[in-house]
This record gives C-alpha cells, structure tokens and sequence, in this order.
C-alpha cells in the first residue's frame, strides 16, 4: 500500500513535523507541499533539517494542489481548514492540525475563537475511551491541541475510575516552536532563553474548553479546569502538571490500578515505575508520552504528571498515529517511540 | 558605618550570590571566607564572575576563622548552622541562609528534615505582617527558602484578606541554581538544558511545612499546600504559579484591592499593572519579586503569580535585605531592583 | 555634578541596556526617553527588568525632545545618528552606540554600509593606546561595535609588541541580543536554542574593517583580518578566540609579559592568571573583558581569547565608560565589575 | 540477515546513542548490555528516552558477557578497549567509540594519552579517500572522534586538490553531551547554561593528532593544525569554523568544484547551495553532515564550516554507518538523515 500524502503549511512547525515523520513512514510518497507567503521558495532554505526534501519547491495552497493524494494534512491557521477541506471531496483523507473541528459545542467555539463554528470531526486521540473506533475509516480528522493532548492522558484514567473531584488544576509548560514561527517579540530567543513566563491565565487560553470536553466526556459529569500555561526556554516539549482533589476513600493502590488498566496496553504511552517522574527530554522527537501519579495524602489531592513532545505526539505523531487508525494500517507505523537524548 | 562580614560556604551558589551583593554594598567591608573542601583555593578559581575578590583565598569555616566580624552569613548544608552560630555569641548578627532555623514547629522539622530541630530564629520575609517588627535590632536571621519566599509574597495577600479556600495548589519552576552545585547526574547540562521535568512531587519537598507555615499565619487557619516544583532550562529564576479556591461572593476588584493594599508600598515587591504577567528574565539578578493576580471566574479560583531570582531576593538579597533591618541600616541598601536582561 | 542624559532608542537591547547602568550611576538624571513605533507606551511593557522606569513613557525621537541634556546616548539604527547630531549643538555630550562615526576610513564605510560617510569621532575604546587622551573633554564618542571591542582588547598587546604576523584569524560567538530586538525568523527561540550557526562568513560582517582600523593602528602596520561570527544559544556573551603566527623568535614569556603590560592595569580587563581561561557567564552584566593568551608552539601561533557581555562592556558599558572620561569622572562610576553567576 | 549486537558502556551517551539507532535499524537485534558502576540497574532509570529498553538491566563488562554477539560496540572510557577486544576473537565484528586504536602514530598516542599505544584499527570515516575500501570485511573498526570528523569533511575537499596551504586553524564549538556524563563542576547545568567557554587551548586538544593524521594523508605534505575547541550551551552539535589560506591562484570557483566534485555523492554530507551556511540545529539527531565553504579573498582564506551532531554522525551514526560496510549492508541501513528541528 502506498499513500500519497500532500501537506499543506509545509513551511511551519507543525508541517515540517508532518513531513519528518512522513519522511520515515514506509508507506506514505510525499506528494506537494504549499505555504503561503513562501510560495515559491524552496524547502530547503525554510526547513534546513529535511534533507531529503531540500530541494522541493513550496507551491501556493489550493485545492487544486492538494488534490489527487490519498491524504491531506492542514496545517493551516485557525479558519482556514474549513473551505480547504470542502473543495477536497469525501473520499480524500483530512487530517486537520488546527483547532478548526476539535470542539462540539459551537457556543464554546464562537466564545474562544470568535468566529462561526465550523463544525466537529472524529477525535485524534486514539488513547481516550472509545477513540481508536471512532477513527477507523473515517476521512476526517481533527488533531488534538498539544495541551489537551498532555492533560487529556494525564487525567483521564482518575476520572474514568470516578476518583477525582470534578476540578482539576492544571500548570504545563511548553516550549516556544508551541507558539509557531510566528514574528512576536516575546518569542525571539534573547527574550525566551533564561526565562519562564505564563501567558493567558485566568481561564482564558483556547485549549480550556477542549481539556473540559475530553475529561468531562470521560467522566460523565462536567469538569471544570483552572489552566495556566507556561513558557519554557526550550524549543520542544510540554510538561503538564495535573491534580485534583480525591474523592472520599480513594487510597494510593486504587489510583495506582486506575492508570495501569488505562495505560498499561498503550503503545505510545509509557507509564512509568513508581519513583520515576517524566522529563521533555525522555521524548524528545518520539511519538511517547512519559506520565506518572501520585496520591499527596496530607494535601488530599491526585498529582498525574505527563510530558511529551507538542510537535509530536502532541501535533504531527498524533496526527499520523491516527491516520494510520484511519487507514487501517498497524498503529504505530512510521512513528518514532525513542526520544533523542540528550 | 562599616559593617565587617564574613561568609561561611563562599564557594557555593549561595555564598557566591551573599558576595556579589555585599561587593557593592557601601556599608559592608568583605572580611573572612570560607569553605570546606575547597579551603586553599583562590576565589577566582572557584567564582570566577566576583572579579574584585580574585585572589582572596577560602579559609576552613570554623568559629575562630568568623570571629570578628559584625555579620555572619552562613551559606552552609543543612544541619551545620547551629553548632557554628552557638560559638559566635549573640552580639555578631548571623545570617542563616539554610533551613536550621526557619520552621516554628520541631515535629514538621523532624518530618520533614530526619533530624533534630535547632530552634526557630527571626524569619527574614520583610514583607509578611508583622515581617519588619520581627527583625530590627535582631542578631539571628533564618533566611527563608526560595520558593517559600516566591509562594508566600503571591498568597498572603489573599489570604491576608479571607479570600480564599484554605487549600493552595503551587506549581513552580525553578532555574538549575536552586539545587547547588552539587554533582549529581541530573544537574549536568546535557541533562538539563530542553528540559522540564518535575522532582519531590506528592509532598515531600522540604519547603512545603514552610509554605503552609507563613500562609497559615496570614489567613488565621490552617492552609494546606499542595506543592510541586519542577526543574527548568535555566540557571536562575523562579516562577510560582499559585491558586486557590476563591472565596463565596468574592469579585475580581476585591481580589485586586488586596494584592494592592499588601504590595503597593513594598520597595522589592512589584505587583504589575493588569494585563502583564511577571517573567523570571525581568528579575534576573535583582532582588525584585514581580506578581501578577486574576480571579478565573469560570474555574472559581485565584491565580496568583510571582516570579522572582531564586539567588538574589529567594536568597542572598532577602538575606541582605533582612541584614539591613537588623542593622538599623535603610533597608534596600546595596540591593539593585533592575533586572539584567535580555 | 549631576549630569541629566536622555536615551534615544530606548526600546531597543542596547538603549535597555544603556538605562540599567545608567540607574546605578550616581551622578546621573535621567531624562526624555524616546523611541520609533513604540511612543506613547509606557517603558514598563517594552522593558520590564527596569523597574524603577516602569511608569515612563515613551517619546518620539526628535531634537527637540533630546535637546536640554548634558549628554543623549543615540542606540539608533546605523544612519541616523548624523542628523540627530547636527541638531544637538556642540556643547551636549552625544554618545553614539551605532557605527555612523567608527571608521576613519570613507571608502570601507561606503563599500560596507553602502551609505555616505558621516564623518569620525573619537573612538570609545579607552584601553587602546592613546584611548583615554582621545576621549578628555570630548563631546562626541563613537563607541565600538562589539566584536570590535571584544577582538581589539584580545590582540592588540601583541601587536603592540610586534610579536605576530600581520594576519589575524578570528572566530567569535555572540549571544542573540548583538543582533537586536528585530523580528527576524532566525533569531526565533524555537530556532536559536540548541544550536550554533555562522552568519557573515567570509569578509562580509561589517565590524572586519573596525578591528583592521584598530589592529592597524596599534600595529604600525596593514593587518588582515579574517573573521567569522556565530551565533550561539545565549541571550549575552561574546566569547571571541583570536590568532595570529607568532613571529620568528617569539617565546611564551615575551607573549605573557606584552599582555601584562598592556593590561595590568585596565580597571575593565581581566587578565587571567595563568591556565584559567575566559568564559562569557562570569562577566555577564558586568563590563569587565576577560583576557587569556597562550602560545602554540607545535602550530606556532598565539592564541588569544576573550570574554565579554556585548552589552555591557561591547555596549552601553563601554559608552558609560567613555562618558565618564569625556566629563572628568572617575572613568568606573557606576559600572559593574562583578558578573552575575552562575 | 539478522546482526545480534552488544553494547558495552550502555550507560553513557555514546552508548546511548548506539542504542538509539540500533532500535532503529532493522537487521539488528540487540543483545547484551553492560555497564561498570551501573551493572544491575534498569536501562530505564539511566537512558529515560529509550523507552523500549526500560525493563533490560545492564550486566558486568566482561568478555563472557559480549561474546556470541556478531558485533560489539565498545562505548568504554580510554585505554580499556584493547584488553577487551582481544579476549572477542577475530571474527566478531569489534567497534571502538573510544580512541585507543584512531591513530597510527604510537609517539602521537603517546605524548598525546599518556599510555601505551595499542594499535591501530581501520578508521571509520568512510568519506575520506579510500574510506569505505578501508573498511569492507573488517572486524575491528576505530570510530573517529567528533571533532575530527567534523574537521575532516570540511576541510579534505580543499587538501585533495591541493588548494591550501598547509596551515589549518580551526574553532569548533560543541555541545555538553561531547564531554560525557562525567561528573565534572564546569558541566552542571548552572555553569553551562549561558555560557560559552573554550578548553584545552593552545595544542593540548587529544583530538589535535587525529586532525593532522587525516589532512595530511588527503594532502600528502604535514598539515600544521591550531584548534581550539570551546563550549557551547547546547546539548548536542558542533560547528567546525575552519580555515587556512588559499595557495595562489585559487579562486572561488575552484574552491567550489573542489567540494562539489568530493561531496556531491556522499549519502551523509549535505554540501549546502552556495549562500546557505549549516547549523547545529539543522542535523539534530540525524547522520548528516552540512558543510559550506567560501573563499574570503580580503583575507586570502578559505573557510569551509561543518555542522553535524557529535553523538550521531560524530560517533554512533559513524559507528553504525562503517559497521554498515563492514558487513556488506547498504551503507545507510538504519541511519536517520533528518534531523529534528526546530
């Protein structure tokens, strides 16, 4: 089996992850690849670290460019995957990297986003309750947000187990290729590096309302989330630091069993030995999320930790892990499960 | 007034930052420094940045090398306070950097430190009611810990003014230097540098009875503390991410009218505008603590958030600060509150 | 004395940089702050680590608004010093840290900044010889470009002394904040963290003919420089490894005793006893250089290597200094010679 | 055809980095690991990142231990190789990450390690003139260190064709992971981060031997080498800056069809387009070496530069990459060309 792949925004970070990993895929041909104010460049002036592809010209993304492959990632800003995605037809497989189709509740998206709802596509995260099944075969896919991604496996096996009170309070740090390529001042290097600063506190970053729908749908009742995101003086990488209260009885063994039975039979998440707490870097460039769990007795509350790499299994490896679901190929085809450390 | 000082553990990171601080303080004469094993060595060798002391050679820390001195600043492991202090007699002000001193209760103490207490000593947080009172004219300073410093100036104005649940959850990231400089295998740089990772998570760290300690005194109740801190990519720096539940019937302006009755008039504390959040790059080096506040009226909770430099105003500079109280002398004397950076 | 300054371009790293030291000099006022796009906001959210200027507002640059001062420090883009200058009169102290007034030479500033010449100032760099005499008194001080600086300060003791061939090979790395707070794509921190990377190779960089200029000078002689600079993962610090063929004859100790007597006595350079050698993390904030020498004696080369923070001493460090000189002040008012470590 | 293979020193980044690969490589199984103070620890607690190892547990360097492999890679510290190689016998395929057999010169390996010289084993760079005959067949290889390597690709092009005169001075800056895990004050992160620094200055560099040994075989005349090596706050990577004067009559042209003509088929060595320079960033964790090179006609020089990952191609992609050859598999079995950016 071969599958034709096109990539659109090839030339930012979470493109240039679809295509590192595509690159290693043994069943995927890279087919076109476009951007936008870089059309016409080749790609190797933007994504020096592609080798293979240095000499690919970028075109301008369209439908037309995009058609005839088997799958299409978008890798598009928030709003573009819509009109994209249309003109594309259904039998061509979509795997959206923006946030476009991730939430069901259109009042949470119009409240986050601020525009029209552009509806709700089966969820990237195969590792959730019920998620492989609603991957296969379908031909669209809305990727999770890297956050969502880390706290979503982070907390699910405590609220699956009803071991948790339904608030969760949640600190993650992400590195900066989180916040794209895009020119700010707070993002050059001078400012990032020595420094760790939050950034949309208070309940308003656009990942809340999708931690909520993942962990509420898990626990059957509405959970509330107080997020604070981070960032770190590293390129890649989330740190997530999870907790909620326990509820009445819940003892260290019970939480211990909750996260085995929910974790043990993953393949790209590793629960680790007791005593032994997750790094960014154990993950570095692999398609693994590290998480582990305590109960702090004296404090009454759950502490489940995750890391991971946002532009991989946080974006691109999440991607690509649910495409393969989509296409019935073996899960974790072309997917890296080793970090790159140090 | 020349005050003649002395520096126990000068080639550590926390003796190293006493010295940076004390060479530009324009009361203080540096007299003896000392060390353990690395007694003999020119300072130039093992602090190569405090250039004026180049060639100034560490003594062996003992009570006869200190004595003579107006101030002692101990910058010794913990547990090595005491028998030192003892023999300097009660007209020498000593300045305690480490733990020995700082807990009130013995069984936290024992808990929390696997050894016997030593007694409690003034605690040298200015800022905390009741903080200056307790230290003019003292001889004996314990010198509180980092994070404790960084946790309690974000929360005791909330709970200064019974506004919050008795139940804080704190998620700090602190830069390498916290740790000294110890050689353990992950404190190396090819370890730590695109690196986050969490330590002494569920509870054990040994700065939580501390925490609960200051907050629990502010808020007339007990506050239990959820504590956990992480390692971050940097050197220097500490970012405290607080939160607790807000109180019934509590509102944004009376969650602002307290962090600003509390911090206005605070010469090393600066309480942002709203809208801008602190970072640890803008306290680089100074004994400025920067806070930001915001109640997430969705979540219910107050987050509280300060970011401070682990060395200066998380150690040496609070310790120079309390020093000046004790002294008589103005209080910010010889203290920069100008970050370095970018 | 009180001398009031005003800073155009006071957004910028090096005008940043230019008010911290300036808050540590006591004989200092400071004036009208001015910048580009940025008048009308205030100082605290475009410098944050400057506390005690938080509430300042920006102005937009004109004659009018520096007119008034005893000395205006212009950190303007390359180009626009001229016309500020004119217009400030011959009595205000205007301290450039841009390049319009570096070179003697018309025809190396139009082939390598393809403008006009504006003319020649007295060169801020007081450790060269002839330095100090050049600055008493002035109202006009070209100050060095950073490299220059860093590389002048390493090689000109030895040839001074005749001990090298006239061709000089030179590496350095620079931290990010020598190439200024510009929204460029490689200076992002996803691109700069983790990685080191040249830029101007091969003769191009604009700073090659100031320290030919300078090297020249002292040399007596036509020196050839070759300099290649890279950019490494830092915000500050340029560490500049500098050689030259050792002429015939020339032993370790003639190279040892050249440096110690060009540099014995420089309040602002450190000459590193013996086996020690420079890093950039021990004069980090502080305008102090860093020197060490050595001979090669299998490659027959000396090699000198300096330390230094491209904005302090390779900056505003440096204009401070020169200021100090040019008013009759003690040349190390308010400059910091301790680094900020680790 | 299935290669069973052992590792000895699997605890160290080398090791490490061999493992990394060998997961990756679809002909090899892996066999033993062994480790000295670490025998009987989890794979897991020292190497984090190799995830699919976690549960092995290191055994006891022995020679009982690594026989009946079909490989062996030996990541062992200096001078411990030889008396292992020789108990494996004459048909296991023996590669050594460590130095003992690079250099043929026993006078150099002994003014240079201070021991007996061991021997000499083919060398794995099989870029380098009559490299890859070199290496078919064999069952003993001697991987090149990293700074040779790096050296070496970037400057042999302009030796082979006689375009240099036989000077070379070359800066490389490296990454942490270049020094080992060993436990050493200046490789903690706090010193690190920050903070450029160069060592072993003036010759002493063990690395300088292997330089000359390699250059002047391309040259066939003595090639002098002064190299300085610093350190760069990174954890992996180098950038070689090299240079050396161009011979007369040399012109840009000829510089440039002297790489492309001895680059341009290389699998692992990626001549970049004229204007494009590398950087450590570009080949993170991939087998790839940039390379770019110039004539500086003001200064008489070429300048030929050289980015590659010192872990991957610049020991365990090398060692896997001969080791490739040497059992007669497509040379780039394994070996990933892309790096992961940003």
């Amino acid at each position: 089996m071969t599958v034709r792949a096109a990539v659109a925004g090839a030339s930012g970070y979470a493109g240039g992850e679809v295509l590192r990993l595509l690159l290693g895929h043994p069943e995927v041909e890279i087919g076109a690849l476009t951007g936008h104010s870089n059309a016409g460049q080749r790609l190797g002036a933007l994504q020096p670290h592609l080798a293979p592809l240095a000499d690919r010209e970028l075109q301008a993304t369209s439908a037309e460019v995009l058609a005839g492959h088997d799958v299409v990632f978008l890798a598009l800003p928030h709003g573009q995957s819509a009109a994209v995605a249309e003109e594309l037809g259904p039998d061509v497989l979509v795997v959206d990297c923006g946030a476009d189709f991730r939430l069901s509740d259109a009042t949470d998206w119009e409240s986050f986003y601020g525009s029209d709802h552009a509806g709700t596509w089966p969820y990237g995260l195969p590792e959730l309750p019920g998620g492989r099944t609603a991957l296969q075969g379908t031909r669209r896919i809305a990727v999770p947000g890297c956050y969502p991604t880390a706290v979503s496996l982070a907390l699910f096996p405590a609220y699956a187990d009803r071991l948790a009170e339904p608030e969760a309070v949640i600190v993650a740090a992400t590195g900066t290729s989180g916040a794209g390529k895009a020119l700010k001042p707070h993002l050059l290097g001078s400012e990032v590096m020595g420094s760790m600063s939050p950034y949309g506190v208070g309940g308003g970053h656009r990942h809340t309302p999708e931690m909520i729908q993942n962990l509420s749908a898990v626990a059957g009742e509405r959970i509330s989330v107080s997020f604070t995101p981070t960032l770190a003086p590293m390129s890649r990488g989330i740190l997530a630091t999870c907790s909620a209260r326990a509820k009445p009885g819940v003892d260290a063994a019970a939480v211990r069993a909750a996260y085995e039975k929910a974790l043990a039979d993953e393949p790209f998440v590793q629960l680790l030995p007791e005593g032994q707490w997750p790094s960014t870097a154990a993950v570095y460039g692999s398609n693994t999320a590290q998480i582990q769990v305590t109960l702090d007795a004296a404090a009454g509350r759950i502490i489940a930790i995750s890391a991971l790499d946002n532009l991989t299994k946080g974006t691109a490896g999440g991607a690509v892990q649910s495409m393969n679901i989509a296409l019935g190929l073996p899960e974790g085809t072309g997917l890296p499960k080793v970090g790159v450390a140090p």
